[in-house]
């Protein structure tokens, strides 16, 4: 399966400003968030990404986008109708391929060399299908995220065929219908942000606008639960963390995350040592 | 002496995207940068705020300013002439008072119940005259300095009479003119963002920008030196650190020393030690 294009939404609610966001990031190099994230689709084999905005966002994101804005397609989502809604306005430019989507407001710190992204594009080439990293994540905080249940491939304890999906479900909801064996008692295996989804997804998308939902926003975790009966649909547990810049102190710990884990790391131990005596020594004198 | 009025510049080149970056400030409250440097100058006595901007960066900046948008209003500097020409832009705008001047790419943090620019403004207020918060600074880095020289005022460890300024000078070019006795060898009194100018301060601006420069930029700090020698003009050592939000991990520097300071303290030392274990655990694996 070839995998060239990526789809990018940061029209959601609270999401507008995050794009440019400034961060250094593991090399040391001043960025926006958004060229941050375009260097993890980049690094995964995109060469073309569409970010769908608010109306008004694309200068300001053109500009975010730093090396990589001779890649981008802008589409607009005049009204917030819904997440995917917002995914289902980059049909066109998905053009009836597969295509990577990632949210803009999380970045990703992977654990080895080989970055978030590119491990799910690098398993749906393998595999020819669906892929949708996820994570253990804390019965308690279920109420965040997209949650899928499942059975593990044989062989790979990193690997999950998707039956449900669910979207912020209740911890009984998830009790009766996500849990998997094999994932710890207490945890639930949350969508990290990063997919690589088939033509089927934009499909049934299409199909669910159709019928109209009375009002409700077009959500996405009822067209992947579909794309589920339909198609083989796969979940990596990728080896990284995920952080969610849009939380209060998110970027602080996603630049912490990238600071400590890249070049930069001994000064920025030496600077956090150095506000701490600072402030112990004003407060003593 | 009255002060009522206050102007930020934020035209200056890579100051641009500053004021628009998301923080938490020492009371655990989201906000951008602007709206902390907003908080700041009202608390010192502010009514209205004229910020220097460069062409379409207002809506940006207005949403940025949150609860303190109504207090704004918005000059713009079509073309980088120089850090003097920025503040002379406002002169309209200050009609003929004193005003409180910070600078956009700054963020301070101030050692007691005190903030810096009130500090700053009072010491104005009770003496009548323009006063520029400084700070002892290496020689080492002169070069990003405005620098003053002067003698320190009788009975006030902290002040200090300005009688000469220069901008990023040289280290044999401070040791001439501008050795203060009484502050440490190898350091100088460098400006910290914040001033207090008489209107003598627009005046003598103007003068400089009808002389013409040759075509090179109107700086502010040969105005300040003309200022000391026709008025009586003050340096405070104020009590407090500033971050250079404009530096790289600037952001980070600054939002870890509001976090450290405020009430969210531990709960940051948690993450910090959070994220080093995780990153130590991740490469033992």
């Amino acid at each position: 399966m070839k995998i060239t294009k990526a789809v990018i939404t940061t029209a959601g609610r609270g999401q507008r400003g995050l794009p440019a966001q400034s961060l250094v990031d593991r090399d040391g190099v001043e960025k926006k968030a958004l060229e941050i994230i375009l260097d993890e689709v980049v690094d995964a084999g995109a060469e073309a990404v569409c970010l769908v905005t608010a109306p008004g966002d694309e200068p300001v994101y053109r500009a975010a986008a730093g090396a990589h804005a001779p890649l981008l397609t802008f589409v607009t989502q005049p009204e917030p109708l819904g997440y995917g809604h917002a995914v289902l306005l980059a049909r066109q430019f998905t053009a009836g391929q597969p295509f990577l989507h990632l949210v803009s407001d999380h970045l990703y710190v992977a654990r080895g060399a080989t970055r978030s992204a590119r491990q799910v594009a690098d398993l749906a080439r393998a595999e020819g299908c669906a892929v949708s990293a996820v994570q253990p994540t804390r019965e308690s905080v279920l109420r965040f995220y997209g949650t899928v249940g499942g059975r593990r491939v044989a062989q790979r304890p990193d690997l999950y065929e998707i039956q449900h999906v669910l979207e912020k479900p209740t911890p009984s909801e998830a009790e009766q219908v996500l849990s998997v064996p094999g994932v710890r008692a207490g945890f639930y295996l949350c969508f990290f942000g990063i997919h690589v989804f088939t033509p089927l997804v934009m499909d049934i998308l299409a199909e669910q606008a159709a019928l109209g939902r009375g009002g409700r926003p077009l959500d996405l975790s009822s067209t992947l639960a579909e794309l589920a009966r339909r198609e083989r649909y796969l979940a990596l547990e990728v080896a990284g963390q995920r952080h969610n810049i849009g939380l209060k102190y998110g970027l602080l710990t996603a630049q912490l995350a990238l600071a400590l884990d890249g070049v930069d790391r001994e000064k920025i131990l030496a600077q956090i040592v150095d506000l701490l005596a600072q402030r112990n020594s004003a407060h003593s004198e």
